[in-house]
């Protein structure tokens, strides 16, 4: 446990209705006495935990009322950061909220480092480290899928995992190194099958995480997405429709913020991430201002490519050109302008031009068909059989994060050496040396094995009040 | 009392520790029942008041886990809203904090229009119109000063100097009336004296607020300030240094906000609003680029003139011309680069050419001289004897809303119709009259005469969650 006192701002900068300035650590109960009057009863000597208060918040050196404020007291060890916890719920404005935590830092609490509560709840083992990072990713979620997979994170479904993992390898590092130490004792010899197959039961645990990073990396970070077609096939439309259907769910739920809104488009939960969408909506001709053998440098920055084609026109050369650059990779053709009952498209020829490639009929102005290919999309993210969803539509640990995903990687390339050594004859003090590593580089996932400086990093991307 | 339910995000937009859906009303227990799952004990028929629950905020249709939360539990009427109050402290993203309003709209709850919360508070009688209209104030306070100013109306202040003149209005109303019901019954005759002196008492309250009207609007909405020199004596200088002080104040303190920046200037506690700051920051030249002729109607739009003069420069005709202009109005001469030893200025033409206008020192480079300004311009918002201080410091009831100071001078008028009328030998129902209405338009403040249509107006402009 850390022996000061920290404070910090914990709601967002700006106007709201609530500001909270958070307080943890052994000191919390002091700064209540210096800086809160309570209207009712004798103060937090006398208080529960878990119980608010209402009062005024006074500055500790002239006494001077600075707001009115609930107080939230919540005291050691049954709280976040297991430390004593003080909330000041003052009014949601910058001055109150700044006047309050400069009482609170005058009344002996130091400033917070980003990250800092969440920490102490890590070093206070109210958490791992793998749930400790799921809390900024639950804050900075892009879509409701994106929470989805942060808060599984969050309860433990990946520590669980891997926890499981780092048992298995555990026991059968206990045996081998049983048979190294003690080569005369009668201990049953596991023999190389035994030894093969229970590392490839490892491995393929390891695999089945990796596997499902592609979808966590996908809705923690969104799909890279381009919007292609020739000019005025609808391009602009399209994205306009797109982003139109999610600001009608945003508006409707006012004080949540649009900044997110511009960059990604949430497509039924799934962040897309639009590249160059300024180019998209200031100009239609994408293919011809970057050039038709430029395209293929364009879309390699893509995870996806939405492409687009006038349904009520014949299919052109430039469009032809834009199919067949595509194939083989991820991309769903989009037949615009289904509302004009003209259609001069020739079905035959797209389909054959397009191979695997999905054909959706959309309205971009009518907003036909956005549905069909959020369904898709989603498909195309979780998977025909709902990659990150048990049986019963519950969520799975989906591995989310970079650093988990290399830490994983590492695992898997040292049981695979294990599992060449093996079939190579290997002694077994051999193989302990790998399967110890793996052992260590999953543990860094949930903290169990991790340094400073690696924890330092991982905090210090926090925001400040967390 | 109103009967439905409300929900809102009280806390800003944005990424912080901490997000808060706010809900109030009768159907609070039931949406805490639909959509919060404790981790410990049976639930909120359970809870005590004012306390605080861990435990997942869960979608009420599919049972999908949204977010990890606190819970704040607190029981009519001993509430904000003086209705049954829950609050859902979930991690400060848009995403979890939009899916948890989500969640509780969908057990029940509607949608708070801006305000609501504070309107069912005045609704519910534990807040007066003044009362609630301070906590917009106090979220919107620009400076310490501002804050206090905020804070000391909504802990009544003002309520209460406003209640004693009206209870004196009452007093004086009751005896007139009952003269004129019964004028045969041995009535103590007040006396056209008696009467005189009753409201030239109550006339001079409603002048010591009026007074102070002054003072609390600047306080409210800052001193518009302008900031005016030739070029090169160091304008942009000056105003970048006094922005340092405050940001050094602001970046010392995250999370709060610095939207106000720009605009306004934190002087010791004062706002000034700085007219044309951009015009200042990006050119040198005000007086040059807007013309000499135009300076007075330049300075028209200001409150206060901040006059820049170069201390190791010559007095120029330009500086003559403007301090000539000048004057009569509220400025402050600010003789700048007293860094520099060699000094050309000649004082003694500066004495004679500024008449009472005070002169202060100052480098803006080194930042000398600042806090000796800001002193003065709180002498000059507040008067000598200080208005709006208590001799022990403390907060008196100062006037900062238009609203407020209309329905004052409303009342003056009336009131000093009454004395005409007392001086003209009127009878005492002529009196009664203005008197009524005197009594009713200071009502209109603490909101005990008051219109729907007014209401409306002042708690459209609330934030919405408050």
């Amino acid at each position: 446990m850390v022996g000061d006192t920290i404070a910090a701002v914990a709601t967002p900068p700006g106007e709201g209705g609530i500001g909270i300035v958070r307080v943890s650590g052994p000191g919390a109960r002091d700064v209540i006495k210096a800086v809160f009057r309570p209207r009712y009863g004798r103060g937090v000597d006398d208080w529960a935990t878990h119980s608010l208060h209402l009062g005024t918040i006074i500055h500790p050196d002239d006494h001077r009322v600075i707001d009115e404020a609930l107080v939230a007291w919540m005291v050691a060890p049954r709280t976040f950061t297991t430390e004593d916890i003080v909330e000041f719920h003052c009014h949601g404005g910058s001055v109150p909220v700044r006047e309050t935590l400069g009482a609170v830092l005058r009344a002996g609490a130091r400033l917070a480092d980003p990250g800092e509560f969440t920490r102490r709840a890590f070093l206070g083992g109210r958490l791992d480290l793998a749930q400790a990072e799921a809390i900024i990713e639950v804050i900075r979620a892009k879509t409701r899928d994106g929470l989805g997979a942060a808060v599984s994170q969050l309860e433990g479904q990946l520590s669980r995992r891997i926890g499981k993992v780092r048992d298995d390898l555990l026991a059968l590092l206990a045996h081998l190194e049983a048979m190294i130490d003690f080569p005369e004792e009668d201990l049953p010899d596991l023999g190389n099958d035994r030894i093969r197959s229970d590392l490839v039961k490892i491995q393929r645990q390891i695999c089945d995480l990796l596997e499902r990073s592609r979808t966590g990396r996908v809705l923690r970070e969104g799909w890279r997405t381009v919007i292609v077609g020739r000019p005025n096939v609808g391009k602009s439309s399209l994205m306009n429709a797109l982003l139109d259907e999610q600001r009608a769910i945003v508006t409707e739920i006012p004080g949540t913020t649009r900044d997110a809104i511009e960059e990604y488009i949430d497509l039924g939960g799934i962040p897309l991430r639009i590249v160059d969408t300024a180019g998209i909506r200031e100009t239609e001709d994408v293919v011809e201002r970057i050039g038709v053998e430029k395209t293929r440098e364009y879309l390699e920055k893509a995870d996806l490519a939405l492409v687009v084609l006038d349904g009520s026109d014949s299919l052109m050369a430039e469009d032809e050109t834009l199919l067949l650059s595509l194939a083989g990779r991820p991309a769903v053709v989009l037949v615009n302008k289904s509302d004009i009952a003209v259609r001069r498209l020739d079905e035959k020829r797209l389909h054959s031009l397009v191979g695997e490639m999905p054909i959706i009929s959309v309205s971009a102005k009518e907003g036909w068909g956005l549905k069909e290919l959020a369904e898709l999309i989603r498909r195309m993210v979780y998977g025909e059989d709902g990659v990150g969803f048990s049986p019963d539509g519950g969520r799975l640990a989906l591995v989310t994060q970079a650093r988990h995903r290399e830490a994983l990687e590492r695992a898997d390339d040292l049981v695979r050496q294990a599992l060449k050594a093996v079939d190579d004859g290997a002694s077994p003090d051999f193989l302990t040396i790998d399967l110890k590593a793996a052992w260590e580089a999953l543990g860094e996932i949930t903290g169990d094995t991790v340094g400073e400086d690696i924890l330092d990093k991982i905090f210090s991307s926090f925001c400040i009040g967390k």
